[in-house]
Protein backbone atom coordinates (compact mmCIF):
# COMPACT_ATOMS: atom_id res chain seq x y z
CA UNK A 1 0.00 0.00 0.00
CA UNK A 2 2.53 2.50 0.68
CA UNK A 3 4.07 1.97 -2.91
CA UNK A 4 0.65 4.13 -4.13
CA UNK A 5 0.86 6.88 -1.42
CA UNK A 6 3.66 8.40 -2.65
CA UNK A 7 4.16 9.34 -6.07
CA UNK A 8 6.64 10.77 -8.15
CA UNK A 9 4.84 14.66 -7.73
CA UNK A 10 5.12 13.82 -3.89
CA UNK A 11 6.58 16.50 -2.09
CA UNK A 12 10.00 15.67 -0.16
CA UNK A 13 8.90 16.87 3.31
CA UNK A 14 5.61 14.88 3.10
CA UNK A 15 7.72 11.32 1.94
CA UNK A 16 10.43 11.61 4.30
CA UNK A 17 8.20 12.71 7.08
CA UNK A 18 9.19 10.18 10.12
CA UNK A 19 6.57 11.10 12.68
CA UNK A 20 2.85 12.74 12.74
CA UNK A 21 2.76 14.59 9.72
CA UNK A 22 -0.50 17.41 9.20
CA UNK A 23 -0.57 19.12 5.58
CA UNK A 24 -2.79 22.37 6.14
CA UNK A 25 -3.65 25.78 5.30
CA UNK A 26 -4.71 27.59 8.22
CA UNK A 27 -8.31 28.01 7.67
CA UNK A 28 -11.08 27.03 9.98
CA UNK A 29 -10.81 23.45 8.98
CA UNK A 30 -7.01 23.48 9.12
CA UNK A 31 -7.04 25.20 12.92
CA UNK A 32 -9.37 21.91 13.98
CA UNK A 33 -6.27 19.86 13.94
CA UNK A 34 -3.36 22.44 14.36
CA UNK A 35 -5.11 23.05 17.59
CA UNK A 36 -5.10 19.70 18.51
CA UNK A 37 -1.92 18.99 17.65
CA UNK A 38 -0.51 21.96 20.00
CA UNK A 39 -2.85 20.84 22.60
CA UNK A 40 -0.97 17.30 22.45
CA UNK A 41 2.72 18.66 22.14
CA UNK A 42 1.78 20.94 25.84
CA UNK A 43 0.58 18.37 27.46
CA UNK A 44 2.65 15.09 26.22
CA UNK A 45 5.29 16.43 23.99
CA UNK A 46 3.79 14.96 21.49
CA UNK A 47 6.02 15.93 17.80
CA UNK A 48 4.85 16.46 14.60
CA UNK A 49 5.83 18.20 11.19
CA UNK A 50 3.36 20.39 8.86
CA UNK A 51 3.42 21.07 5.07
CA UNK A 52 2.13 24.46 4.64
CA UNK A 53 0.19 24.36 1.31
CA UNK A 54 -1.85 27.05 -0.63
CA UNK A 55 -5.16 25.80 -1.89
CA UNK A 56 -5.86 28.57 -4.24
CA UNK A 57 -3.22 27.05 -6.38
CA UNK A 58 -5.05 23.91 -6.21
CA UNK A 59 -2.30 21.90 -4.72
CA UNK A 60 -4.61 19.71 -3.30
CA UNK A 61 -6.31 18.55 -6.38
CA UNK A 62 -2.96 17.43 -7.62
CA UNK A 63 -1.92 13.35 -7.97
CA UNK A 64 0.37 13.29 -5.13
CA UNK A 65 -2.72 14.79 -3.07
CA UNK A 66 -5.45 12.69 -4.13
CA UNK A 67 -3.38 9.76 -3.12
CA UNK A 68 -3.87 10.57 0.49
CA UNK A 69 -7.28 12.08 0.31
CA UNK A 70 -9.04 11.26 -2.66
CA UNK A 71 -11.43 13.87 -1.52
CA UNK A 72 -8.86 16.83 -2.32
CA UNK A 73 -9.10 18.59 0.55
CA UNK A 74 -7.39 20.11 3.53
CA UNK A 75 -6.09 19.24 6.05
CA UNK A 76 -4.80 15.51 6.44
CA UNK A 77 -2.46 13.62 8.73
CA UNK A 78 -0.35 11.06 7.83
CA UNK A 79 1.16 8.78 10.94
CA UNK A 80 4.34 7.61 10.20
CA UNK A 81 4.46 5.97 13.36
CA UNK A 82 3.08 2.86 11.88
CA UNK A 83 3.85 1.04 9.03
CA UNK A 84 2.80 1.33 6.42
CA UNK A 85 2.22 5.28 6.82
CA UNK A 86 -1.35 5.74 7.72
CA UNK A 87 -3.34 8.58 6.39
CA UNK A 88 -5.92 10.30 7.63
CA UNK A 89 -8.98 12.50 6.28
CA UNK A 90 -11.41 14.18 7.34
CA UNK A 91 -10.93 17.16 10.17
CA UNK A 92 -13.11 14.98 13.19
CA UNK A 93 -11.72 11.77 11.93
CA UNK A 94 -8.30 12.78 12.99
CA UNK A 95 -9.26 14.60 15.71
CA UNK A 96 -10.70 11.26 17.35
CA UNK A 97 -7.45 9.31 15.49
CA UNK A 98 -5.02 11.91 17.47
CA UNK A 99 -6.41 10.61 20.81
CA UNK A 100 -4.57 7.16 20.28
CA UNK A 101 -1.82 10.07 21.52
CA UNK A 102 -3.68 11.06 24.35
CA UNK A 103 -3.18 8.93 26.84
CA UNK A 104 -4.73 10.32 29.83
CA UNK A 105 -7.90 11.06 27.67
CA UNK A 106 -6.96 14.85 28.51
CA UNK A 107 -9.00 15.78 25.48
CA UNK A 108 -11.58 12.73 24.98
CA UNK A 109 -13.42 10.60 26.92
CA UNK A 110 -12.92 7.07 28.84
CA UNK A 111 -16.62 6.50 29.83
CA UNK A 112 -18.73 5.34 26.86
CA UNK A 113 -21.44 7.93 26.71
CA UNK A 114 -19.41 10.83 28.13
CA UNK A 115 -17.64 9.72 24.64
CA UNK A 116 -21.08 9.19 22.22
CA UNK A 117 -21.66 12.61 23.80
CA UNK A 118 -18.65 13.94 21.93
CA UNK A 119 -19.04 12.24 19.10
CA UNK A 120 -22.13 13.32 18.96
CA UNK A 121 -21.09 16.96 19.04
CA UNK A 122 -18.45 16.41 16.43
CA UNK A 123 -20.95 15.02 14.42
CA UNK A 124 -23.31 18.01 14.84
CA UNK A 125 -20.98 20.46 13.76
CA UNK A 126 -18.92 18.50 11.05
CA UNK A 127 -22.51 17.86 9.24
CA UNK A 128 -25.15 20.85 9.97
CA UNK A 129 -22.52 23.75 11.38
CA UNK A 130 -19.77 23.76 9.30
CA UNK A 131 -21.75 22.91 5.78
CA UNK A 132 -24.17 25.78 6.79
CA UNK A 133 -21.38 28.37 7.47
CA UNK A 134 -19.15 27.39 4.64
CA UNK A 135 -21.91 28.02 2.29
CA UNK A 136 -22.62 30.88 3.74
CA UNK A 137 -19.18 32.02 2.91
CA UNK A 138 -19.15 30.54 -0.79
CA UNK A 139 -22.44 32.24 -1.17
CA UNK A 140 -21.32 35.75 -0.12
CA UNK A 141 -18.38 35.70 -1.75
CA UNK A 142 -20.03 33.73 -5.15
CA UNK A 143 -20.05 35.34 -8.64
CA UNK A 144 -23.65 35.65 -9.11
CA UNK A 145 -25.05 36.89 -5.78
CA UNK A 146 -27.76 35.02 -4.65
CA UNK A 147 -29.81 36.83 -1.98
CA UNK A 148 -32.60 33.81 -1.05
CA UNK A 149 -29.37 31.10 -0.67
CA UNK A 150 -27.47 33.94 1.11
CA UNK A 151 -30.43 34.21 3.56
CA UNK A 152 -31.16 30.30 3.90
CA UNK A 153 -27.29 29.40 4.89
CA UNK A 154 -27.55 32.99 7.02
CA UNK A 155 -30.51 31.71 9.02
CA UNK A 156 -29.43 28.32 9.34
CA UNK A 157 -26.25 28.84 10.58
CA UNK A 158 -27.92 31.42 13.37
CA UNK A 159 -30.19 27.99 14.03
CA UNK A 160 -26.98 26.32 14.69
CA UNK A 161 -25.51 28.90 16.87
CA UNK A 162 -29.19 28.61 18.68
CA UNK A 163 -28.68 24.95 18.83
CA UNK A 164 -25.06 25.20 20.46
CA UNK A 165 -26.73 27.44 22.96
CA UNK A 166 -29.72 25.51 24.04
CA UNK A 167 -27.05 22.86 24.82
CA UNK A 168 -24.80 25.30 26.76
CA UNK A 169 -27.21 27.68 28.01
CA UNK A 170 -28.61 24.01 29.67
CA UNK A 171 -32.18 25.19 29.41
CA UNK A 172 -33.31 21.58 29.09
CA UNK A 173 -31.44 20.21 31.96
CA UNK A 174 -31.08 23.41 34.27
CA UNK A 175 -27.44 22.83 34.42
CA UNK A 176 -25.51 25.45 32.38
CA UNK A 177 -22.76 24.36 30.61
CA UNK A 178 -18.64 25.07 30.20
CA UNK A 179 -18.08 22.36 27.37
CA UNK A 180 -20.36 20.54 24.81
CA UNK A 181 -19.25 17.47 25.81
CA UNK A 182 -19.34 15.67 29.22
CA UNK A 183 -20.74 15.22 32.46
CA UNK A 184 -22.14 18.22 34.48
CA UNK A 185 -20.59 21.52 33.56
CA UNK A 186 -18.97 19.41 30.82
CA UNK A 187 -14.99 19.24 29.51
CA UNK A 188 -13.01 21.00 26.74
CA UNK A 189 -12.68 18.20 24.60
CA UNK A 190 -12.37 17.41 20.66
CA UNK A 191 -16.15 18.10 20.76
CA UNK A 192 -15.19 21.93 21.30
CA UNK A 193 -12.08 22.05 19.17
CA UNK A 194 -14.19 20.98 15.77
CA UNK A 195 -16.50 23.54 16.31
CA UNK A 196 -14.97 26.39 17.95
CA UNK A 197 -12.35 26.75 14.85
CA UNK A 198 -15.68 27.69 12.85
CA UNK A 199 -17.57 29.16 15.14
CA UNK A 200 -14.92 31.82 16.36
CA UNK A 201 -15.45 33.70 13.00
CA UNK A 202 -19.23 34.88 13.46
CA UNK A 203 -17.62 38.10 12.88
CA UNK A 204 -16.33 37.41 9.53
CA UNK A 205 -19.82 35.70 8.78
CA UNK A 206 -21.51 38.68 9.00
CA UNK A 207 -23.43 38.47 12.64
CA UNK A 208 -23.55 41.36 14.35
CA UNK A 209 -23.23 41.94 17.75
CA UNK A 210 -27.18 42.42 18.79
CA UNK A 211 -27.37 39.00 16.85
CA UNK A 212 -24.73 37.23 19.06
CA UNK A 213 -25.81 38.91 22.30
CA UNK A 214 -29.16 36.74 21.96
CA UNK A 215 -26.66 33.75 22.44
CA UNK A 216 -24.69 34.76 25.70
CA UNK A 217 -23.57 31.73 27.03
CA UNK A 218 -22.19 30.67 23.10
CA UNK A 219 -19.89 34.19 23.03
CA UNK A 220 -18.31 32.70 26.68
CA UNK A 221 -17.59 29.65 25.01
CA UNK A 222 -15.94 31.23 22.68
CA UNK A 223 -13.98 33.62 24.28
CA UNK A 224 -13.56 31.13 27.26
CA UNK A 225 -11.68 29.06 24.55
CA UNK A 226 -9.82 31.50 22.95
CA UNK A 227 -7.68 32.13 26.28
CA UNK A 228 -6.05 28.34 25.91
CA UNK A 229 -2.37 28.55 24.75
CA UNK A 230 -2.67 25.91 22.29
CA UNK A 231 -5.73 27.20 20.62
CA UNK A 232 -3.53 31.01 20.33
CA UNK A 233 -0.73 28.27 19.04
CA UNK A 234 -2.93 26.19 16.52
CA UNK A 235 -4.33 29.46 14.90
CA UNK A 236 -1.09 31.98 15.18
CA UNK A 237 1.59 32.69 12.69
CA UNK A 238 3.08 29.62 13.31
CA UNK A 239 0.76 28.42 10.48
CA UNK A 240 0.73 31.47 8.00
CA UNK A 241 1.87 31.09 4.43
CA UNK A 242 5.43 32.48 4.06
CA UNK B 1 -31.06 14.31 34.04
CA UNK B 2 -34.28 11.82 33.28
CA UNK B 3 -36.83 14.08 34.69
CA UNK B 4 -35.89 16.77 31.66
CA UNK B 5 -35.49 14.30 29.26
CA UNK B 6 -39.43 14.02 28.93
CA UNK B 7 -41.89 16.38 29.02
CA UNK B 8 -46.05 16.74 29.63
CA UNK B 9 -46.54 16.38 25.97
CA UNK B 10 -43.61 13.58 25.35
CA UNK B 11 -45.88 10.95 23.80
CA UNK B 12 -46.32 7.83 26.00
CA UNK B 13 -44.87 5.64 23.51
CA UNK B 14 -41.61 7.24 23.54
CA UNK B 15 -41.69 8.03 27.53
CA UNK B 16 -42.61 4.39 28.36
CA UNK B 17 -40.01 2.67 25.95
CA UNK B 18 -38.07 -0.22 27.38
CA UNK B 19 -35.37 -1.02 25.41
CA UNK B 20 -33.92 1.19 22.13
CA UNK B 21 -36.30 3.52 20.91
CA UNK B 22 -35.80 4.90 17.84
CA UNK B 23 -37.91 7.82 16.59
CA UNK B 24 -37.75 7.91 12.47
CA UNK B 25 -39.40 9.05 9.45
CA UNK B 26 -37.79 7.17 6.22
CA UNK B 27 -35.54 9.37 4.91
CA UNK B 28 -32.25 8.58 3.73
CA UNK B 29 -31.41 9.99 7.07
CA UNK B 30 -33.83 7.98 8.84
CA UNK B 31 -32.78 4.87 6.81
CA UNK B 32 -29.37 4.75 7.57
CA UNK B 33 -30.20 4.21 11.35
CA UNK B 34 -33.65 1.46 10.32
CA UNK B 35 -31.00 -0.10 8.13
CA UNK B 36 -28.95 -0.87 10.87
CA UNK B 37 -31.03 -1.47 13.74
CA UNK B 38 -32.56 -4.24 10.95
CA UNK B 39 -29.25 -5.56 10.85
CA UNK B 40 -28.33 -6.07 14.50
CA UNK B 41 -32.15 -7.94 14.62
CA UNK B 42 -30.70 -10.36 11.98
CA UNK B 43 -27.29 -11.05 13.50
CA UNK B 44 -28.08 -10.88 17.07
CA UNK B 45 -31.99 -10.65 17.51
CA UNK B 46 -31.67 -7.16 18.99
CA UNK B 47 -35.04 -5.49 19.86
CA UNK B 48 -36.46 -2.07 19.17
CA UNK B 49 -39.00 -0.30 19.30
CA UNK B 50 -40.17 2.74 17.12
CA UNK B 51 -42.09 6.11 16.98
CA UNK B 52 -43.06 7.24 13.15
CA UNK B 53 -43.41 11.25 13.27
CA UNK B 54 -44.17 13.33 10.29
CA UNK B 55 -41.59 16.35 9.89
CA UNK B 56 -43.72 17.98 7.65
CA UNK B 57 -46.10 18.62 10.70
CA UNK B 58 -42.81 19.98 12.57
CA UNK B 59 -43.52 17.89 15.26
CA UNK B 60 -39.63 17.61 15.66
CA UNK B 61 -39.53 21.52 16.73
CA UNK B 62 -42.22 20.80 19.42
CA UNK B 63 -40.30 20.88 23.13
CA UNK B 64 -40.69 17.28 23.97
CA UNK B 65 -38.59 16.55 20.94
CA UNK B 66 -35.51 19.66 21.38
CA UNK B 67 -35.40 18.09 25.30
CA UNK B 68 -34.03 14.61 23.37
CA UNK B 69 -32.24 16.50 20.28
CA UNK B 70 -31.41 20.11 20.25
CA UNK B 71 -31.44 20.14 16.66
CA UNK B 72 -34.86 19.37 15.96
CA UNK B 73 -34.04 16.97 13.37
CA UNK B 74 -34.73 13.02 13.00
CA UNK B 75 -33.86 10.02 13.46
CA UNK B 76 -32.94 9.60 17.20
CA UNK B 77 -32.27 6.62 19.24
CA UNK B 78 -33.15 6.38 23.03
CA UNK B 79 -31.62 3.77 24.80
CA UNK B 80 -33.69 2.59 27.68
CA UNK B 81 -31.24 0.39 28.73
CA UNK B 82 -28.88 2.25 30.73
CA UNK B 83 -30.07 4.50 33.40
CA UNK B 84 -31.02 7.51 33.00
CA UNK B 85 -31.79 6.86 29.53
CA UNK B 86 -29.57 8.06 26.76
CA UNK B 87 -30.78 10.24 24.13
CA UNK B 88 -28.74 9.66 20.60
CA UNK B 89 -28.78 12.79 17.63
CA UNK B 90 -26.86 12.53 14.90
CA UNK B 91 -27.22 9.40 12.24
CA UNK B 92 -23.46 8.78 12.28
CA UNK B 93 -23.09 9.49 15.88
CA UNK B 94 -26.10 6.70 16.30
CA UNK B 95 -24.33 4.18 13.81
CA UNK B 96 -21.78 4.13 16.34
CA UNK B 97 -23.30 3.78 19.55
CA UNK B 98 -25.17 0.86 18.15
CA UNK B 99 -22.03 -0.84 17.37
CA UNK B 100 -22.12 -1.33 21.37
CA UNK B 101 -25.17 -3.99 20.32
CA UNK B 102 -22.83 -5.44 17.74
CA UNK B 103 -20.30 -7.60 19.87
CA UNK B 104 -18.70 -9.64 17.25
CA UNK B 105 -17.79 -6.63 15.55
CA UNK B 106 -20.03 -7.52 12.61
CA UNK B 107 -20.95 -4.48 11.00
CA UNK B 108 -17.60 -2.50 12.79
CA UNK B 109 -13.76 -3.18 13.11
CA UNK B 110 -11.85 -4.22 16.07
CA UNK B 111 -8.37 -3.34 14.09
CA UNK B 112 -7.61 0.50 15.07
CA UNK B 113 -6.53 1.41 11.57
CA UNK B 114 -9.67 -0.36 9.88
CA UNK B 115 -11.75 1.44 12.61
CA UNK B 116 -10.17 5.10 11.68
CA UNK B 117 -11.15 3.93 7.78
CA UNK B 118 -14.68 3.33 8.79
CA UNK B 119 -14.87 7.17 10.58
CA UNK B 120 -13.20 8.68 7.64
CA UNK B 121 -15.51 7.08 5.49
CA UNK B 122 -18.59 7.89 7.66
CA UNK B 123 -17.45 11.88 8.48
CA UNK B 124 -16.76 12.16 4.45
CA UNK B 125 -20.44 11.27 3.58
CA UNK B 126 -21.96 13.33 6.71
CA UNK B 127 -20.07 16.51 6.05
CA UNK B 128 -19.37 16.17 2.36
CA UNK B 129 -22.03 13.78 0.56
CA UNK B 130 -25.05 14.25 2.69
CA UNK B 131 -24.95 18.30 2.82
CA UNK B 132 -24.41 18.45 -0.83
CA UNK B 133 -26.88 15.87 -2.02
CA UNK B 134 -29.30 17.55 0.66
CA UNK B 135 -29.20 21.21 -0.52
CA UNK B 136 -28.86 19.89 -4.45
CA UNK B 137 -33.14 18.61 -3.12
CA UNK B 138 -33.66 21.80 -1.32
CA UNK B 139 -32.90 24.11 -4.36
CA UNK B 140 -34.30 21.84 -6.75
CA UNK B 141 -37.88 21.97 -4.81
CA UNK B 142 -36.55 25.71 -3.58
CA UNK B 143 -39.81 28.36 -4.63
CA UNK B 144 -36.99 30.57 -5.84
CA UNK B 145 -35.48 28.38 -8.70
CA UNK B 146 -31.78 29.58 -8.89
CA UNK B 147 -29.59 28.08 -11.67
CA UNK B 148 -26.56 28.91 -10.43
CA UNK B 149 -27.14 27.87 -7.16
CA UNK B 150 -28.56 24.10 -8.02
CA UNK B 151 -25.77 23.31 -10.28
CA UNK B 152 -23.23 24.01 -7.65
CA UNK B 153 -25.06 20.94 -5.37
CA UNK B 154 -24.90 18.89 -8.72
CA UNK B 155 -21.61 19.33 -9.50
CA UNK B 156 -20.88 18.77 -5.65
CA UNK B 157 -22.96 15.28 -5.19
CA UNK B 158 -21.13 14.14 -8.41
CA UNK B 159 -17.57 15.13 -7.34
CA UNK B 160 -18.32 13.77 -4.43
CA UNK B 161 -19.71 10.48 -5.88
CA UNK B 162 -16.78 10.68 -7.93
CA UNK B 163 -14.61 10.64 -4.86
CA UNK B 164 -16.66 7.32 -3.86
CA UNK B 165 -15.84 5.48 -7.23
CA UNK B 166 -11.77 6.41 -6.90
CA UNK B 167 -11.78 4.83 -3.53
CA UNK B 168 -14.16 1.37 -4.88
CA UNK B 169 -12.02 1.36 -8.17
CA UNK B 170 -8.68 0.87 -5.99
CA UNK B 171 -7.26 4.07 -9.05
CA UNK B 172 -4.64 4.78 -6.40
CA UNK B 173 -3.81 1.15 -4.57
CA UNK B 174 -4.45 -0.54 -7.86
CA UNK B 175 -6.95 -2.92 -5.88
CA UNK B 176 -10.87 -2.88 -6.56
CA UNK B 177 -12.88 -2.78 -3.38
CA UNK B 178 -16.33 -4.09 -2.56
CA UNK B 179 -16.87 -1.56 0.51
CA UNK B 180 -15.78 1.46 1.38
CA UNK B 181 -13.60 0.29 4.69
CA UNK B 182 -11.59 -2.05 5.67
CA UNK B 183 -8.52 -4.19 4.35
CA UNK B 184 -8.19 -5.76 0.93
CA UNK B 185 -11.73 -5.44 -0.57
CA UNK B 186 -13.29 -3.88 2.45
CA UNK B 187 -15.95 -5.48 4.67
CA UNK B 188 -19.80 -4.07 4.52
CA UNK B 189 -19.99 -1.82 7.84
CA UNK B 190 -21.55 1.11 8.84
CA UNK B 191 -19.58 3.28 6.25
CA UNK B 192 -21.31 1.58 3.60
CA UNK B 193 -24.69 2.13 5.55
CA UNK B 194 -24.24 5.93 6.21
CA UNK B 195 -23.43 6.48 2.46
CA UNK B 196 -25.79 3.82 1.00
CA UNK B 197 -28.78 5.82 2.38
CA UNK B 198 -28.10 8.78 0.30
CA UNK B 199 -26.25 7.44 -3.02
CA UNK B 200 -28.75 5.01 -3.55
CA UNK B 201 -31.12 7.98 -4.78
CA UNK B 202 -28.89 9.03 -7.86
CA UNK B 203 -31.63 9.02 -10.27
CA UNK B 204 -34.35 10.65 -7.85
CA UNK B 205 -31.75 13.56 -7.56
CA UNK B 206 -31.52 13.73 -11.20
CA UNK B 207 -28.57 12.04 -12.50
CA UNK B 208 -28.82 10.32 -15.66
CA UNK B 209 -27.63 6.90 -16.69
CA UNK B 210 -25.27 7.90 -18.62
CA UNK B 211 -23.66 10.18 -16.19
CA UNK B 212 -23.90 7.36 -13.42
CA UNK B 213 -22.28 4.63 -16.87
CA UNK B 214 -18.60 6.95 -15.47
CA UNK B 215 -18.80 5.32 -11.80
CA UNK B 216 -19.76 1.46 -12.53
CA UNK B 217 -18.20 0.44 -9.41
CA UNK B 218 -20.20 2.79 -7.38
CA UNK B 219 -23.25 1.82 -9.06
CA UNK B 220 -22.09 -1.90 -8.47
CA UNK B 221 -22.02 -1.06 -4.90
CA UNK B 222 -25.11 0.55 -4.71
CA UNK B 223 -26.80 -2.49 -5.99
CA UNK B 224 -24.80 -4.91 -4.34
CA UNK B 225 -25.88 -3.34 -0.63
CA UNK B 226 -29.53 -3.07 -2.12
CA UNK B 227 -29.75 -7.12 -1.97
CA UNK B 228 -29.83 -7.30 1.74
CA UNK B 229 -32.40 -8.79 3.38
CA UNK B 230 -31.62 -6.27 6.17
CA UNK B 231 -31.12 -3.19 3.94
CA UNK B 232 -34.94 -4.61 2.29
CA UNK B 233 -36.49 -4.46 5.84
CA UNK B 234 -34.91 -1.13 6.81
CA UNK B 235 -36.01 0.96 3.66
CA UNK B 236 -39.82 -0.86 2.85
CA UNK B 237 -42.97 -0.51 4.17
CA UNK B 238 -42.03 -1.20 7.93
CA UNK B 239 -41.20 2.30 8.12
CA UNK B 240 -43.88 3.58 6.22
CA UNK B 241 -46.10 6.42 8.07
CA UNK B 242 -50.01 4.82 8.05
N1 LIG C 1 -15.35 17.78 5.51
C1 LIG C 1 -13.96 18.13 5.27
C2 LIG C 1 -13.88 19.53 4.72
C3 LIG C 1 -12.48 19.99 4.43
C4 LIG C 1 -12.49 21.26 3.60
O1 LIG C 1 -13.55 21.69 3.12
N2 LIG C 1 -11.31 21.89 3.40
C5 LIG C 1 -11.23 23.09 2.58
C6 LIG C 1 -10.48 24.20 3.31
S1 LIG C 1 -11.38 24.78 4.73
C7 LIG C 1 -10.46 22.79 1.30
O2 LIG C 1 -9.53 22.00 1.28
N3 LIG C 1 -10.86 23.41 0.20
C8 LIG C 1 -10.18 23.30 -1.05
C9 LIG C 1 -10.98 22.62 -2.11
O3 LIG C 1 -12.15 22.28 -1.88
O4 LIG C 1 -10.42 22.40 -3.20
C10 LIG C 1 -13.17 18.01 6.56
O5 LIG C 1 -13.77 18.25 7.63
O6 LIG C 1 -12.00 17.64 6.52
N1 LIG D 1 -26.91 15.75 10.32
C1 LIG D 1 -28.18 15.20 10.75
C2 LIG D 1 -29.23 15.50 9.72
C3 LIG D 1 -30.59 14.99 10.06
C4 LIG D 1 -31.66 15.58 9.14
O1 LIG D 1 -31.34 16.48 8.35
N2 LIG D 1 -32.92 15.09 9.22
C5 LIG D 1 -33.96 15.63 8.39
C6 LIG D 1 -34.73 14.51 7.68
S1 LIG D 1 -33.71 13.71 6.46
C7 LIG D 1 -34.97 16.36 9.28
O2 LIG D 1 -35.24 15.96 10.40
N3 LIG D 1 -35.55 17.44 8.76
C8 LIG D 1 -36.59 18.14 9.43
C9 LIG D 1 -36.18 19.53 9.84
O3 LIG D 1 -35.08 19.96 9.50
O4 LIG D 1 -37.00 20.18 10.48
C10 LIG D 1 -28.05 13.71 10.98
O5 LIG D 1 -27.23 13.07 10.28
O6 LIG D 1 -28.73 13.19 11.88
Amino acid sequence: MSLQLYGDDTPADVKNAKGLHLITQSTPNGQKVQILLEELADVYGTEFTTTLINISTNEQKKDWFLRLNPNGRIPIIIDNTVSPPFPVMETSAELVYLLKFDKDNVFGFKDELENSDALQWLFFWHGSGAPYQGNLGFFKRAQEQLPFAIERFRKETYRVFGVLEIRLSGKYTGEPRDYLAGKGKGKYSIADIGTWAWVKNYTFSGYTEEEMKALPHLVKWVDRIAERPAVKKGTGDKYKQQ
